[in-house]
């Protein structure tokens, strides 16, 4: 769905869903209709949004010890507490609780372990040296949340109370956030949907609940370039799919593809679409690519979002770092001078030609769990495409605009995208 | 992902996933490397498959009173047991329990909650007037399960052996199957990634369960027409997508466009894909439509199972008593004498000539749930196309093959797609 059509969705919430409607002005189709429709979201249907004055907290009485801060794994370890809130289409948002870590009753029919109806965030929580504890632009999680509910007919909500929520449960266990350089807390929203029936529908119920877990650098031993199979016989995303939109439906379609671009020798896939081949995602990141131009300027492009491409939180940044320090707005230090920042497609052709001669900078992607990846090759049609990388693994775009990223997120450098927790 | 590719994938199970690979025979590019690729799968990776003989049962101690057959909505009651297989990457499936129907405790950090790893199938248990229970062709959903499986990295098994105890559990609960007319007992196995860990990847662990519930027949009060929204706007499946398996993936998207024609006043989205809309699925079922030819012949029509349609059981029912009516083999009654049978694409442009000129005969859904449900306008760019219907609802070619595959799967007729349990 394109955002337009979001917006028109949006904006459209006059008439009720049972409605019947007349001959309608279907002047444009891609939009045919939608000025009608009415998507009734749970925030705005007059029923009770979440309500940070009814949380109740339930502290886990046999509190674990978190493990040394080395045998962190990815994921696998979770912290004493979960904050869970229930709801329900004719009684709206329950009562937030914050609970002891622990596993969820969903009776087998819950239309989650059916028909996917499970929608994600990921954000980080950081401890600064001075020991305050920060989230970084928290509020584009809960905006892009809503985007993400809505899209898969779950309820939506007010993004500040869940946000304020989400504060205290970090505080409530901000003793599992490790001391150490390069770690933080990931923290995951989730959305699912819990009716206890069988039919493919709008759920009359469903549970939103967030975990946390501390995790180590992504890159322990310094950066350590990727190899990417550029990818033709499957797709992540398509034109008026979900690809837009953080919902589980596209992660699970993309393992078998990455099981077999790792017996190809790539550790990643590189999602490439359309008979043009034009270059999407990496795995589960954006993907950013550096062009030196004919007249020396440094080119930064990324994919624009035309539906298939998932509004990354680091993909915002990275552009809005480079664009003010474009504009002269805010300088960054080594990053070269004659900077142009492009939202626009690039295909395999370009990017083969650049790498070809001389013209290709850099190719990397940008995520919440890795931050920064840099890419030293593609796998496509047969060849390998190379890639320069430097030194310590990045490239000269990529390496100043990480270094303000992580300074902003760690509090070495003030900004106003941290927001402080604790 | 395409057939061919799919049984390239199966019949290449001789490197190690991480065996590194040199260069390789890139010959086709839609198939690169694939010969090359492993994927290991649990049926055939040396650990335990399903095992019968380890069954436990576990009976329900407080079984309930099956309501009225007039109460039943479809997939809100369930019966008094579940069958539920374990199963782990180090140590394959676990033993077989049949147990009372209860909540799932699943840690809330289960990968199916986060990255939709979830398949399911959908079958039914009729009761013949003799007494007999049987389940109609199950072998299919056993083979289209393991299909879905290998899709999306959760373990294969071994379908007769499941078989086996789905008919145990059928076997358990048949005093559920009402005795009305039109009535069965819908039974559905899912499986579910269970590992306790926020990675994207193949689980460590699943869960493969089955819950049966009763249903009455979808059209109660003889068969009503249904309406469709030639949908543009949003895809059900694409090219390298996942809409040939059936994967909970492929549902939740759906709703939101189905929400969107219900505001526009029609029942359900007919899926239309590419430039030229050509017509792919009804809302969760497959399709067909039926044209009168130059000559006088009739054609059924339905898409080919080209990547993005799902092989229904109820399609591959509808196309194979088709034909055998055609070649002479076994003549329906009442079906039109000069039928043709073709899987081919069917644009728009075509089936709204065929209105026009009155070459269209009829279009209808196929699938489990309704078996067969005949449509009578399309709503499309701005207008309705529309579709006869015969004086009972159906048309003169889904009338004869509804009467008979019904007859099949209530033992009125016998055939060997009905297999007995009971």
């Amino acid at each position: 769905m394109s955002n337009t059509l979001l917006r028109a969705l949006r904006s459209s919430a006059s008439t009720s869903s049972t409605a019947k409607v007349g001959r309608l002005p279907w002047g444009v189709s891609t939009i045919a209709g939608v000025r009608c429709m009415s998507i009734p979201a749970a925030g705005t249907s007059g029923l009770p949004d979440i309500d940070t004055s009814k949380l109740k907290v339930n502290k886990n009485t046999s509190p674990k010890t978190p493990p040394p801060a080395k045998d962190l794994k990815f994921g696998h370890t979770f912290t004493d507490h979960m904050l869970a809130i229930p709801w329900n289409v004719t009684t709206g948002w329950g009562a937030p609780q914050i609970q002891p870590y622990g596993p969820l009753a969903l009776d087998p029919s819950s239309t989650v372990l059916h028909y996917a109806q499970t929608i994600f965030e990921g954000m980080k929580a950081y401890r600064h040296d001075d020991g305050k504890v920060t989230l970084f632009r928290p509020d584009m999680n809960m905006k892009r949340m809503n985007n993400s509910a809505q899209r898969i007919a779950l309820p939506t909500f007010n993004g500040d109370a869940l946000l304020s929520l989400i504060k205290e449960l970090v505080r409530t266990d901000k003793h599992w956030i490790p001391r150490e350089p390069g770690h933080s807390l990931y923290v995951r929203p989730t959305m699912i949907g819990t009716q206890k029936a069988i039919g493919v529908g709008p759920p009359s119920d469903a549970l939103l609940f967030v975990i946390c877990s501390p995790v180590g650098p992504y890159y322990p031993n310094g950066f350590k370039p990727v190899s990417l199979y550029g990818t033709t016989e499957y797709v992540r995303a398509s034109p008026g799919g979900t690809g837009a939109y953080k919902l589980g439906v596209n992660y699970a379609p993309g393992i078998l593809p990455q099981k077999a671009a790792a017996s190809l020798g790539y550790a990643q896939n590189l999602w490439l679409h359309g008979p043009e081949h034009h270059l999407t995602e990496v795995g589960t990141m954006n993907m950013f690519v550096v062009f030196r131009k004919e007249d020396g300027a440094i080119e930064l492009v990324t994919p624009p979002l035309d539906g298939m491409i998932l509004p990354g939180v680091t993909r915002d940044s990275v552009l809005a770092l480079a664009r003010e320090h474009a504009s002269g707005k805010n300088r960054l230090p080594n990053l070269p001078e004659k900077l142009v920042v492009s939202e626009r497609p690039v295909t395999m052709k370009e990017v083969r030609e650049a790498s070809l001669s001389g013209k290709l900078v850099e190719l990397f992607g940008a995520g919440t769990a890795a931050v920064i990846s840099p890419v030293d090759k593609i796998g496509y049609l047969g060849q390998d495409v190379l890639i320069p990388t430097g030194a310590d693994g990045m490239g000269p775009v990529s390496n100043p605009i990480w270094a303000e990223l992580v300074g902003r997120q760690t509090g070495a450098i003030h900004s106003e995208w941290s927001v402080v927790v604790d």
